[in-house]
């Protein structure tokens, strides 16, 4: 069975591949890469997937997932400038797929001491504007 | 090809494990385990996969569907307390993942009956609140 | 102007008016009746009207207005059986139109307390489903 | 990963199988076999997979899937008559199914053009209404 | 109190002013004329006014006014094309502004059979899309 | 009749009051006065009142509000950091409050070019995010 839970954090950035020229980071961003940033609203989904506790009923300790979200990703991304106050973007451009790999990661790392005994991160789904929306499934 | 439809359907539960202590519970569960209840708007979407026929231009007769659903899950769900209204619950605790089970187990029984020629059931994907959702697929 | 602010909380009732017989209970309510209840996820939605402070660039501190609504209205309702742990509905039906009504008295008591210079609480919506909303509007 | 992204068009049509009698239409089709026809709001999400550009960041770039689902599709089929005025649906019922295909296969004949170097096209979701959708997904 | 509640139906339409020259209708409704027609599915919302009963907790009977609303509207445009079946729309182009108005006249004429002693039709809202909406509110 | 037609746009901002001293910005704005910013996906609600024209029944030509709509407020705000780009920010916090009465002054200003004869503007909504909205209504 697959759980799927659902966070919000804003933030802002601005587009820019510090190793191509202006020229094309105008062409490839678009208004994207104005230099004062824009911002967004980002919808971030987990999913988790495991058997059933027979005793419980449930797949994982939501609550748990809330702490180990609440501490990798939200206090990290939540009303920040991605690419002022996230290292990891000092180069990188944030695009969503970037910051999507860096959530996967974190999660990640985070997932065994929080859930030692299962359920696995299934996937994750960044919903950067209603319209796109980024998605990292497990490898299989 | 994949076809989907949604389902809605309110229903009253407490969660709590009757195998275990009610100091866990409480732990377990957290206000979820109020004895008095408290209730969700469940929607369903029941998902079927199979191939298009080539006179109907259809995968499978949604009314059809609707008389299974209806049958299956909504007359026995809406409206009721999980509790005390569904047997299955009179010992396992009703959280989403129980009653996602339940509601897939039901539609497999009954599926064959109407749709003897196919299409397959494919997935169920029940949203507890629009935060939490539960998904079942079929093995492969 | 006006600011408007969402909430959630779950809850399970059953609708019957204890002064009239089982029969017109039943046919006023429909399955709403069930003896053993059901639920909803509610959705309210708090408006305040007033100027924007020329200051702060604010109409109201809406940590302020959390604190009010976590206070008045959801440690009270979030995950409760709405006829068995609420007062005011051991005789009166709970009804979405009954419980916006205890909403707005309940908000309107406290109001003066949090924000005795204004804004004014202009109104609320209370969402049952997605398909059925109840608002009640200040007298003006 | 996968990428999505979500375009609208509104289109009218009316559910009817040429090689079969009238009084099955009736049947199978209900009132959408209404002649003069009837209309919806489609929503079409395209996802593309493919890894992540190191320089851009992204795994395609957006501006060019606009162009190639305008041309290909909404140029098609935006405020039009499916039965009148899309040569495919002078036989076959212009149903959702039928219409995902046929936008599947004109997605596929452009995309290597606008993508010769990936991603590939992972899958298209045709919302018809907010209750019925219509998956397909490349062959694996 | 108000209370509202929402309803569904598809349609399709074309935009032309009979008493308009062509080039006219389409400088004015753009793809909206393509003599073909298209089609829309709408959202409408309609609100009542009213005291709240003290003995059922209700301002009206929720399965009335399905049953008003069902006759008076959706029976009538539910999978109908607006030129071609309703005969108010063989002059006057079936926009959203004038199907409201129909709305709402036919609500008026079989109101007061269904809710002799109140409550009263405070307004309606049909949404287009889900860009586009259409409000009409009684005359105070 | 009342219509009204949605816009979206994204912008970054950092919530501070100039006059303030800091301790006061970090008391009232929280971690949305962090100085490097953040950001949101703004919706836009415009609203226009007046009578439906008989030859067209139209309120307003829409196409003639988009072009307002984004030469007097998405080619200022959309994908721009809002402190550092638009000049009324540069002392006055950037809040949504600010924000919408700056567009309504905005739309107000060109509204009687674009639309002479009518409708009158009556509202905006400015959803900051999906809990909180902020409406400017016409003076009657």
């Amino acid at each position: 069975m697959r759980v799927s839970r659902r966070y919000r954090f804003c933030a802002s950035h601005r587009l820019r591949a510090a190793a191509l020229p202006e020229s094309d980071n105008a062409r490839i961003y678009g208004k994207c890469s104005n230099p004062h940033g824009h911002g967004h609203d980002y919808l971030l989904e987990v999913s988790a997937e495991g058997p059933v506790d027979c005793f419980t009923g449930r797949v994982l300790n939501l609550a748990s997932l809330d702490v180990l979200v609440r501490r990798a990703v939200l206090e990290t991304f939540d009303h920040r400038n991605l690419n002022l106050e996230i290292p990891e973007f000092s180069e990188a451009p944030p695009t969503s797929e970037n910051l999507a790999r860096l959530i996967w990661r974190r999660l990640v790392e985070d997932w065994g001491q929080v859930f030692p005994a299962g359920p696995r991160l299934a996937r994750i789904r960044l919903e950067e504007t209603r319209r796109n929306s980024f998605e990292i499934m497990e490898e299989e």
